[in-house]
């Protein structure tokens, strides 16, 4: 059935509410929501590799139109309400300015066990450990689902991939990468010894440089901050890899660094698309 | 000689004038200036690799002893004024929080035929064009220094390196990393036949992807933004190669896009550190 829009006018009206305050909310958590912003990450939420369910749509009228087949080619087509560009402001509570909002639920956090196939399949899975800063995570999350990482684990440290400047950094692969928090009664080594990965910790102070050729074909490939780097404990059981730069200035970004880390690896695993 | 810091107290003292509305200056262009921001890249400036001078360094006093050395260091110390973070705050026109800024000078543009090595040597330069993002200027120029390129060469729509914030998404790599404009009669395929390197054209939609053992010795790369990526006229001419990524989901971030290709060409080409 075709989704039918509904106007709102009034910012205090009821179905708004979730689209209020938004940048106060950012600060303060949303609990089982989170919002969406952009076309291009509105797609991905409402598409076929989506993990999470749109509980509506705000919408400048003028986007509608363009916007109105993915909606019905959800499976539950979430209510979509068109307001003007003044009512979105108000309630949003900053100047909208490209008109396209929705609300996600998260859903249930995915059992870790079932992200990662198991041996002898091919692995790749992601830890980001104390990673603190939304772009960064954002960022590190949008190379994971380039590279077709299998999860990506965040440590409870590390910030929500699901904050709203996450997702649009990652440009919406925080909906579609799967991924999972390492749980209180797990630790990186465990994990990887559990799941039957072998875990690479990246540190510039490694020796091993990181080699295509010898990429386990089941990786946990775990990455710190730019500054303190992964803790002494989990460079000492695990296996110390870095990424061989220039002389004089061996500095990379985070997210930068797993993305060069994850190609190679991803590379060297086969799991890249080679001849399409 | 110990270069000995001078204590301002008025925030209109003349000597403070190149630190004043920092933000609005930003917008406008600081003619032959640029800010700096951070101990790390005032490091840096200072250092044996910088490409530019300081005019003057403007810290909390409680910043100058760990930097003392580094000032005194430098074959001509600038002038280094402390003021108390009320002073230097009212100043810069918002709340300095690290209480470490300093102002070089641009100097003259390096020629571009003097920052790459002739043939037979091997050679890597970026290219940029249309990056119009201050943070992907930023973060490329940071991915050409760690993987040594010999250049980074900007067309005239791309923004500035030594922008502000250019400068603190780079590390501070800006300050060190030889970059040059494409001049206005020149354009990127003859530029590279002037230099002696191969165009490679990154693009999502080449048919060749970028393989470490076929990366030529002398290479010109060149990146266009995300969205309408590279001129038709410049991938007819070039050697369009891609990154391969994971079906349903090739989506990387230019200066990402950048790092990746420069760390997969470096190493082809040899230039990075393998055994240190």
């Amino acid at each position: 059935m075709e989704p039918v829009p509904e106007t709102v006018t009034d910012p205090d009206d009821p179905r708004l509410e979730p689209y209020a305050r938004i940048r106060e909310r950012d600060l303060v958590g949303r609990g089982n929501r989170f919002i969406v912003e952009g076309e291009v990450t509105l797609r991905l939420l409402l598409g076929r590799r989506s993990r999470f369910r749109a509980e509506s749509i705000l919408l400048l009228p003028e986007r509608w139109p363009s916007l109105a087949g993915a909606v019905a080619a959800c499976p539950e087509p979430p209510p979509v309400f068109l307001a003007a560009r003044a009512v979105m402001s108000t309630v949003a509570g900053f100047p909208i300015h490209r008109g396209v909002l929705a609300v996600g639920l998260r859903g249930a956090e995915p059992e870790l066990s079932g992200l990662v196939p198991p041996p002898p399949s091919p692995a790749l899975v992601l830890g980001l450990a104390g990673l603190t800063n939304h772009d960064n995570v954002g960022a590190a999350l949008r190379n994971a689902a380039a590279f077709g990482a299998d999860a990506v684990i965040l440590d409870a440290e590390s910030c929500d991939p699901l904050y709203r400047k996450s997702i649009r950094v990652s440009a919406g692969a925080a909906l579609i990468q799967p991924f999972a928090r390492l749980t209180a009664d797990q630790d990186w080594l465990r994990l990887a010894d559990s799941l039957g990965l072998q875990a690479l910790a990246l540190s510039p102070g490694a020796v091993e440089t990181l080699d295509e050729g010898a990429a386990p074909a089941r990786a946990l490939l775990i990455l710190g901050t730019e500054g303190p780097g992964l803790d002494a404990t989990i460079l000492a059981r695990a296996r110390p890899v870095r990424i061989p730069m220039a002389a004089g200035f061996d500095s990379l970004n985070v997210a930068t660094a797993a993305g060069i880390a994850l190609h190679s690896i991803a590379r060297s695993q086969g799991r890249l698309d080679g001849g399409r």
